[in-house]
């Protein structure tokens, strides 16, 4: 059912040939919402949501059963430049409380009845200072893009993925930076909490880098391979590989976007089969967001990666189809309309 | 463990002797968090509700397993004058849809694990028409606000109200405008979906009830009995003995809101163990919250009240309460600090 890779361009064809949602899945959709009872429009967003999901999954009258939660983890080269206010080793540290069901995550999967999966991709191999030398080569790219391909669960009916990785809100911004140009200051925000030294810091690691990779670069997925990391090279191959199954994706924060960014740079329609989940607080993420065209569902502050934001809007997406797929019609309860 | 109350001034004095939040239990939840697997703040809000329950419920690491959704239903004098889209019998059409289970909350309610109670009181028996004379007597009041006072479960740990009422909107437009002044337009909104010739006449009929009505209040449950309807004293009734029970109130929207502050105008501090669930849709009621110093956790465009909103935001407060007392800290995970 999903289609492999062994080389870019095939991705990037994949990205290009992507299947789109059901039309009549959508008709069959808008009308049953018309019919519910409750006057019109008033589940406002909720509506939409409804309509879109049962789009993307063929059903006019969908259920959400099965959501999954994938959380990928990555070390990176330019940590050495105290470019976070954690050290490196907590990636590591925090992939075992992932696994022993300590982290924020473990309790907002959970909470949201989703299936979670931590993928620790080679850790002990964080990639190169992009300041110095591309963050990964191409084939290290495909790799982690595979590697996140491959984590969906063909079964799953709503995707999210987040990631762990001490110093990736530096390569998200100098993804973003190279992405849509402006300054660096612009895209780079404080992170796990950095002080304004660190800000710094990070603000110059991040205008060096673009610097130094971004020119030549053909598109989204050249600038992945230099400026990002292998944790959100993976979040953009499962986002990729969720769109083949007809998976829905609800986005996280910074981090996620900026991998889903790589992938809309490519090809302008790859994240028709995604919302966004939350505004993030981490300082871009606005501009991010408006940039992929995307107004998140939940604005509360958090900025904390993990999928956090994303696994968090879960309820949200299932209360809207249960609520699209569950209401009685006017005909069928008796009710009188407008 | 509930008190009883028997007359107006009663209420008023357990209003204004009201239990607080346990001061040990919140700085017990504050300590806590500041211990949690994440960076300081970024969970954002969802630190703050998990503090602020832990607080009301008296422990620094709660739990919610209750949570319990009631909605009211009562019918409206001012119907007779078109301040509607849909007949005044829809009222007690959707109380019978309520209770097969085809409406949105019964939907909303089951995403959140909650149990649903359906409140219908006096059906039969439509308010006064407030252009003309007081909505309710005192003693009529009175007894929906001891209905709604009754039907909190004491053994609930989190209570969302909502109501059902066609022309309860207009109800809520002239509380609002009694309480807080201005022009009756700017506080009445299109309710289920009236047209500009039926805004005009609920304008004009919130304009002349609360020329007629207000003088002379002495509080926020005088305009509750002139202005209101059973369904809305209901609410703030259960609210008030929520605040008894030491349950949070996750509040709705722009008629629940307006219940909530004729409680709040009669004692600053009546809402302090509440929050807004959303910003609805219908006109006013972002500026309500506004008057009653609430911020909302979530903004979708709903204007569907039956305790939708509120309950919508079940699961981000259990969530909160997930996170804050299920993970891990970094002495118990191993995880290196900032």
């Amino acid at each position: 059912m999903l289609p492999d890779f062994t080389e870019m361009d095939t991705f990037r064809a994949l990205l290009a040939n992507a299947p789109g949602p059901d039309a009549q899945a959508t008709s069959g959709a808008t009308a049953r919402n018309a019919q519910l009872t409750k006057p019109p429009g008033a589940l406002g967003r909720l509506e939409d949501l409804a309509i879109w999901y049962g789009g993307w999954r063929g059903d006019a009258r969908p259920q959400i059963t099965s959501p999954q939660v994938i959380v990928f983890a990555g070390n990176h080269g330019i940590t050495a430049q105290g470019v976070s206010a954690f050290p490196a080793e907590v990636t590591e540290q925090m992939v075992a409380n992932f696994q022993h069901g300590g982290a924020a995550i473990n309790q907002l999967a959970k909470a949201a009845g989703a299936r979670m999966d931590v993928v620790a991709l080679d850790l002990d191999r964080p990639t190169a200072d992009f300041t110095k030398a591309p963050a990964m080569s191409e084939n290290e790219c495909l790799s982690a893009l595979k590697t996140g391909w491959n984590a969906v669960d063909p079964a799953a009916d709503v995707l999210v993925v987040g990631e762990m990785g001490i110093g990736n809100t530096t390569s998200a911004a100098a993804i973003c930076t190279a992405l849509y140009g402006g300054a660096a200051a612009y895209w780079t925000g404080r992170g796990t909490g950095v002080d304004d030294a660190g800000l710094a810091i990070k603000t110059r690691v991040v205008t060096e880098g673009v610097a130094r990779q971004a020119a030549g670069a053909r598109d989204g997925l050249d600038i992945l391979a230099r400026l990002g990391g292998r944790e959100i090279a993976a979040m953009a191959g499962a986002i990729a590989a969720a769109r083949q199954l007809r998976i829905p994706v609800i986005l996280d924060g910074y981090i996620c976007c900026a991998a889903a960014a790589c992938l809309h740079r490519t090809d302008a329609s790859a994240l028709d089969h995604t919302i966004a989940g939350h505004q993030s607080a981490e300082g871009a993420h606005q501009a991010l967001l408006q940039r992929l065209d995307k107004s998140p569902l939940l604005s509360l502050g958090l900025r904390l990666g993990e999928a956090s934001g994303g696994a968090l809007a879960i309820n949200i997406l299932k209360s809207a189809v249960a609520c699209h797929s569950g209401m009685a019609t006017f005909a069928e309860a008796g009710v009188a309309g407008a």
